[in-house]
């Protein structure tokens, strides 16, 4: 009996990190940005949306509250993200130009930059615990396609049937987006955004980051968007993580992630600034739109966008928490 | 006839940027990074690497010196050195552990910030002519695996046999690699390493960076290094440009082609003591290795590397040039 005790102690030793009571905790998520406009959205999906935020909230919460770390916090926000229909992310991803769901995810601890991403993959229910297996069980970061999932098996990560991923609304923006496309009608914006993230620093001080998505409706070519580029959509080192959503192309040519971290640690920028700089000037410069949720050492968050709304939630080291769908919650 | 002069004029004037007379312009390129050492390079391969990275550079050059892009002149010298079979880069290329070679490449232009990138494609003569079209001619800004091929080919782009990139040496070194990884016995570095890279600053002012690899042998799972991830292995801005060689996990968890360049950009660190930094002490903390080539506004180039070796070449503003293979040229 002593020795299960022991063995007990010891373990949780080394599975709970070194928390300091007290210790300022937070957490923000996000399931995309994008034109979403008070007209379309109804009052009951707007309702479920908020719930769902709740949902990955509290499962990311629970994690930090007991002194678990951001790690296992964005992860658990995530997987209830990947989970919901509402998202572009898992099940309710958008469809590829071959009629499958197509996902991309990445995850990042800033404490260790220890980082695992994968792209490309069909069968697997929640991309953001294989991308985190990549970052713990292989000595790789980023795995794409096949081979990916070839990867999953070889853990013992069981996959899905493709049909799993998908929702009758996402077949029908496809059929829509196949015949504006044949006809050159431009795409409603909204069939581009559509990612889901989270950000938590933990008791211990460490911050971690992830991001999942479907990518864009009617995708063609293998095409990777910033959610599985580390720096681009995802990004966490001592000081800063951050989780974009957006046209993910402008978003890896500015390496927005990684550069507003880089402009805290460097330029001494706040978070505030450096999130704002970015998203608000430097992204729309360049012809793109988007958002980020980025967190700071102290628990600070930025959750800057220049589209009509982000669906994004959050838990301030005070305790204070909120979902928000517009600019004005 | 003099129809044809006026659109001669004007055409020149579209693809000639506007050079400035005596404006500095420089270039360096490399051939990977690893553990070179000079009982083992005999002096005939020596010599014909130094020949080929001397092709590369005058490839590169000619465009600078005719007052063309920077874009041109990093292309130039990397299709060079993916032509030959010395280096890890198209003919020449490691295999995967499927016996295949595999292929990663981006290409970035920094006044612009536009950027292409592709990964696991098979039958890509040049990979960076494929990342370059996937800058110009598509909507993206990476693709991967078969549907970057397929992109290849919807444009026009011959693909050639996959034998076409296979080398005796490459082969061999995948069967030992295979038999050293059944016995669990370490592999030579010089097996993980290895990849072509070019920057380049044109008499515009601007600059131009390009990486192009086989990446890892016996590599599995559709593995990504950091060569075509934009800001890892690949960045260039308005004031900095870089390409890197090395243990692509560990560039990719440091963001380093992009940090280097924030660390000027932010901080004002001098070109060299930024790159050094990255290079010579991040990336040794964090357990990886390899070099990089990077170049600022004024044509000042670092090429610092943590190996016994970097194949590297240059040209710099006063005109000087030179090809190094160790520490000391």
């Amino acid at each position: 009996m002593n020795k299960i005790i022991i063995l007990a102690v010891f373990c949780a030793s080394i599975i709970v990190p070194p928390a300091v009571a007290g210790a300022p905790t937070a957490l923000a998520i996000h399931g995309g940005a994008g034109t979403i406009s008070r007209d379309k959205l109804t009052p009951d999906r707007e309702q479920a949306i908020r719930a769902a935020l709740d949902r990955a909230l509290d499962a990311g919460h629970a994690v930090l509250d007991a002194g678990g770390p951001a790690l296992d916090a964005v992860a658990a926000a995530v997987v209830v993200l990947e989970d919901s229909p509402y998202f572009n992310a898992g099940k309710g991803a958008v469809f590829n130009a071959d009629g499958v769901n197509e996902l991309d995810s990445a995850i990042m601890d800033g404490s260790t930059r220890r980082a695992g991403a994968i792209a490309g993959v069909h069968r697997v229910r929640n991309p953001v615990q294989l991308a985190r297996a990549v970052m713990e069980q292989s000595p790789h970061v980023m795995l794409v396609g096949d081979g990916a999932e070839a990867f999953a098996s070889s853990i013992g990560m069981p996959l899905v049937e493709p049909s799993y991923f998908r929702t009758e609304e996402r077949w029908q923006q496809l059929q829509d987006a196949k015949a504006r496309t044949s006809a050159r009608v431009a795409l409603p914006r909204s069939y581009y955004f559509g990612t889901v993230g989270a950000v938590a620093l933990d008791a211990s001080g460490h911050i971690a980051a992830a991001t999942s998505t479907g990518g864009m409706t009617n995708k063609r070519w293998g095409r990777v968007g910033d959610a599985p580029i580390i720096g681009a959509g995802t990004w966490a080192d001592a000081g800063c993580g951050v989780s974009a959503t957006g046209w993910g192309e402008f978003f890896i040519r500015l390496n927005v992630a990684a550069d507003i971290c880089a402009r805290v640690a460097y330029r001494g920028d706040t978070l505030a600034d450096a999130a704002g700089s970015v998203v608000m000037k430097r992204v729309p410069e360049l012809g793109g739109d988007g958002g980020v949720i980025a967190m700071d050492a102290q628990g600070n968050i930025a959750m800057p966008f220049n589209t009509s709304g982000m669906y994004r939630a959050w838990i301030r080291p005070d305790g204070s928490r909120g979902t928000a769908v517009y600019a004005d919650p």
